[in-house]
């Protein structure tokens, strides 16, 4: 019998282990079989030089794991187990991740600056949050939709600078707006009909169309989704970008917004999902109002997230449900745990609660207004034959190129240069190719004035070859 | 015309959005008709004794919301509108969140004490973190499978710990098990057959349910899950928690996952998910190793979290994915975002880091066995004849009551005095209720051994009257 051929080493892993270990593989191996019986702990114990404490604590390790079996007055049997799949498979090779491509000058339309982010005042309210210790329950488990005092403060904030009606309950907090889509989708009921701006932000579309729904592409028209078209794409629910929309940067006119709310309110079980994305970042005037603060009959879903506030990295957003949904997600999703660290929440709560989001958002958009500028004085200064479109609000333009270039060759240009675009035809889903000129989306919050600059000299550059 | 009856405040919010908003309502209203034109900003500054500038603002507000229109030579018309659904809802009352019911003595099997968190530490790693300011890129977009030194850190403690054999790019973090749980059903393409052990954690139930899978419940034997039931399911996926059954606290022995594992070889696409919740807290032994370790042919998805062993509030766990998930998750999601914040996720590496985990596993250990004992011996003492079992790990205990009493019946006794224990009836979704005496789950996780004593003695009262 081989269990008597242990070789212990002291010093090393504590002798018990390398007992239960050296057996484990023997019968792993088959060396020994099912039904046999082993030496008695007493016998092991004298044969190794051992305490009997020591092969006791073995056997019982491989009674626990199901190796052994103790009979009792007779001592301790192999268990029969189904040997071929202990196949000694090697784990996979570590492999670090592929790094991904990187540009000089990256106007992705999604990019932020955080340079100027408030380090040193979150990791102060960080700091408040856990300091309270285990009084505060800020480590057990939470509310699903969120700590209520976020809650409020994001009502308050909507309220504020949306013109969004909700009370704090019907805010439903979430990480971020990808989760936020799937969840919205498991309160609808799944297998809807959605009616859906193309081009649009395209992981919408893919996470609605992976949880089980349709997904129409509805084309646009000056003022954004169209009545017609939406009548057209027999869909229950809409989701739009109204206050800027994603990626052509219409501001959807009022009368619009109300034709597509007359639509959702002529019938039982239609809604529109109003992402409101960017709506932080207008350079003139007032932000524009969201449709939520119209909606009496509780048929706007409201989509919000602090990804282009905050950070991309913090990953929190929220729905504002109307009554009927916030009933089934209170009723039917109550036993799911809200996604975010209640930590975080309250940090976040704190931001928002005190003016510095406030304040934030004041120098973001100032800061954020300098870059559209030197964007588009440098655009019109060294590439006139450009269109720029979209400059109102958000964070990235629209340039339009005439010319017989493609979009394709275009990018590929400016790639060589070290100067990357987004072609616009890359958020058309229905397959309705961009007409016209070669269209980029060029993000700027994340380039100094300088950068960007220098970025539109190289593209010029790029493109005059 | 309304327009020139505006009554200013001085003082108060900026002159031209009182004009825009004056007008606004007007418009809504109907007191402004669609077609009307408006008195030309000079006329309309005059007479209010404003600047051109005042007004003009004003009306570029209205025009960019789509109030107004611009007529070239001509001046300002009113966009006609659906004025309909402009209804003055009033925002709905806001209330506070109705407060649990609490109980002095809350026995939830998944409480974890927070009184013994590393708070300061914690608040030292993430102000770390933090301090490298944006050249860390913490605060930017991240990868969709989580941060790759966190991936690292958990692949190498789940090696040492559980014996999963994995790289880091096979650890995909997320916010949670209930999250991961959603994405795994996604992964696998939804409208799978689980076979799940009844009783069960029924929130995994409900999740993978409400995703569009059939769950079929599976009776237990004294080893777990059986492969007779298991194949008399007709199931494609089984959901098993071998290391220590949920609630029954069965640990599977070898022969029984190896048997099962060999279902899952047996035919194409079959899989088992192992969800390993509460493997941490073992109280004799080495614990049990995972069945992952053993899985050469790709057929186990194996799935943790840091609820219990970090705090429950921080919503951060993983999948281990088999290679062809893998390539479906890096493939086909590659575009979700990661549920989960980078800086908390960088927070949690460098807990896993620098030995500080294994430091707090030990001691909860410790703490957590002192209390089970504590637990335990009062129960022998106070109420001999209440069975206890499911106690070589966990967290809780399976209490057996035997007598005339029903589940509800001694559920109301105790809580009468303050003590909540959860019935066992409660877990089984099969519509197979509990056979035989009353059963509650217990967890002790959460009260010094004082009110653990205490809560026992009250129980004692309650059962004995």
């Amino acid at each position: 019998m081989d269990v008597l051929t242990i070789r212990l080493t002291h010093g090393g892993s504590p002798l018990y282990e390398q007992i239960y270990r050296h057996i484990r593989e023997e019968i792993r191996k088959g060396a020994i079989q099912g039904g046999e019986k082993l030496p008695s702990k007493r016998r092991l114990a004298a044969h190794l030089g051992v305490s009997l404490n020591t092969v006791d604590n073995a056997y019982a390790q491989l009674v626990d794991e199901g190796y052994l079996e103790p009979r009792a007055k007779s001592g301790y049997y192999v268990c029969r187990i189904e040997r071929a799949r202990f196949a000694a498979a090697a784990g996979p090779a570590e492999t670090e991740p592929a790094p991904r491509p990187q540009f000089a000058y990256d106007f992705s339309p999604s990019g932020v600056d955080l340079k100027s982010f408030p380090y040193s005042l979150w990791r102060r309210l960080y700091r408040d949050v856990l300091a309270g210790g285990a009084q505060t329950g800020c480590l057990a488990a939470g509310d699903p939709c969120g700590e209520y005092e976020l809650r409020q403060q994001i009502a308050r904030y909507l309220h504020a600078s949306r013109g969004v009606r909700c009370t704090p309950a019907q805010v439903v907090v979430g990480a971020g707006g990808d989760f936020l889509l799937q969840l919205l989708s498991q309160l609808l009921g799944g297998g809807r009909r959605f009616a859906m701006e193309d081009p649009v932000y395209n992981k919408a579309y893919k996470i609605l169309e992976g949880m089980g729904n349709t997904v129409v592409p509805t084309p646009l028209d000056a003022h954004g989704l169209s009545l017609v078209s939406l009548q057209e794409s027999g869909a229950d629910t809409a989701y739009i970008t109204p206050s800027h929309q994603f990626p052509l940067g219409i501001i959807m006119p009022i009368s619009r917004r109300m034709q597509l709310y007359e639509w959702a309110c002529e019938r039982e079980g239609r809604y529109i999902v109003e992402d409101d994305y960017d709506s932080e970042f207008r350079y003139r005037g007032r932000p524009i109002p969201a449709l939520q603060g119209v909606d009496g009959a509780g048929r706007v879903i409201y989509l919000g997230t602090f990804s282009q506030s905050v950070a991309p990295s913090m990953r929190i957003g929220y729905l504002v449900l109307p009554p009927d949904l916030l009933h089934r997600m209170t009723e039917d999703f109550g036993f799911y745990s809200c996604t975010v660290s209640r930590v975080e929440q309250r940090v976040l709560a704190g931001f928002l609660q005190d003016g510095h989001f406030e304040r934030h958002l004041n120098r973001m958009r100032k800061l954020y207004g300098r870059r559209r500028e030197a964007f588009t004085d440098a655009l019109h200064r060294l590439l006139p034959g450009v269109r720029v479109s979209g400059d109102r609000s958000g964070l990235y333009l629209l340039l339009r190129v005439p010319g017989k270039r493609t979009e394709p060759e275009l990018d590929a240009l400016a790639q060589k240069k070290g100067v990357k675009l987004y072609p616009l035809s890359g958020y058309y889903f229905g397959g309705v190719k961009a007409q016209g000129d070669a269209a980029f989306l060029a993000g700027y919050a994340n380039h100094s004035e300088e950068e960007i600059v220098q970025g539109v000299r190289l593209l010029a550059q790029a493109w005059s070859e």
